[in-house]
């Protein structure tokens, strides 16, 4: 089986329990991760400043990675980071023609909202969101109080203390079922309802 | 109340859900954190580089701040984060004056066996760890399988699955246990029993 590759595009504000939940849990799956800044590319290091003040060295910058083909492409939240993400058009088109392709695409905490929902990315699916977000998604009327909830190939899942479960469902969904138990008894974690 | 300070002692091979999850939920939590890098000082950036391939930047270098009083210090795991401290004769120094002092000092995952034990840090206490670690402690003969331990001034956790709950018990050490609940609300994060 070809390792799998999952794509996970950061900026500024991004939540660094939920960042590093979803890329450490991923590669302790052994799946391919590029955690992709998608601020401007310069010949700096890409580092992305936290929603709690902890910068975070990516892997490189999006516009490198633009082309290529991911298995999954996921979303960290934090306020700040949903709202630079939603304005990467680079990035909105991406997940479009992911979600085109039937191909897994996730988000956490403020990114369903911020990110999926004013781009149609969640028509017609069952999500969840960090739980101040909630209102939003009145009128889009498929609202789950779940921690993690799949939808076709959408994956949503609420705020930090979710991280891990939703990270452990992602490795179900491109591994097994098997692994994602594994890791959550190496990480001492609870496996995901 | 003056604002407590927390010092966070990194090498390169911490456990990045460890280290962010102490630090996000302590300044979450209005409690000074200086995530500071245990490797020799430099004019770069002090970035280390975690267990499974993200560079955190950190505050400073340990030696800046090494004089300095803290109300707490806490450490996260990764094996050879663990390694790392343990070889740093002035942080051990630091922590057993921290103990001496009856000041707080905690650590999780692999730490408390790699780099409490064998300096001392544990006599006469209960502790917890990564369960792999667990058969180092048989003769030392207080060992907890809780997620969360509290002896004394000593503070021990197990792994990446518990690092929030650890955070949080170290909330309510420094703040209040309402301070703690409230933010295990806010974080979407089970509360330690």
């Amino acid at each position: 089986m070809d390792k799998k590759r999952v794509l996970v595009p950061v900026a500024n504000g991004a939540e660094e329990i939920e960042t590093t939940g979803i890329v450490d849990v991923l590669r302790r799956a052994e799946i391919e991760v590029i955690m992709a800044s998608i601020h401007e590319k310069s010949k700096k290091t890409p580092i992305i400043q936290g929603s709690r003040g902890i910068g975070l060295v990516c892997d490189g910058y999006l516009e490198d990675y633009v082309k290529d083909d991911f298995d999954m492409i996921a979303l960290p939240g934090g306020a700040n980071n949903a709202e630079n993400l939603s304005k990467c058009s680079v990035l909105i088109d991406k997940l479009k023609a992911q979600r085109e392709a039937n191909k897994w695409y996730a988000a956490m905490c403020a990114s369903p909202a911020v990110v999926f929902l004013p781009h149609g990315l969640v028509d017609g699916e069952v999500v969840t969101s960090y739980p101040s977000f909630s209102d939003k998604f009145k009128k889009h009327g498929k609202y789950s109080e779940e921690r993690v909830v799949v939808s076709n190939n959408c994956i949503t899942s609420r705020g930090p203390g979710t991280a891990i479960e939703f990270a452990l469902v992602l490795v179900e969904k491109l591994a097994s079922k098997e692994k994602a138990a594994q890791l959550a008894k190496g990480l001492l974690a609870y496996l995901p309802k």
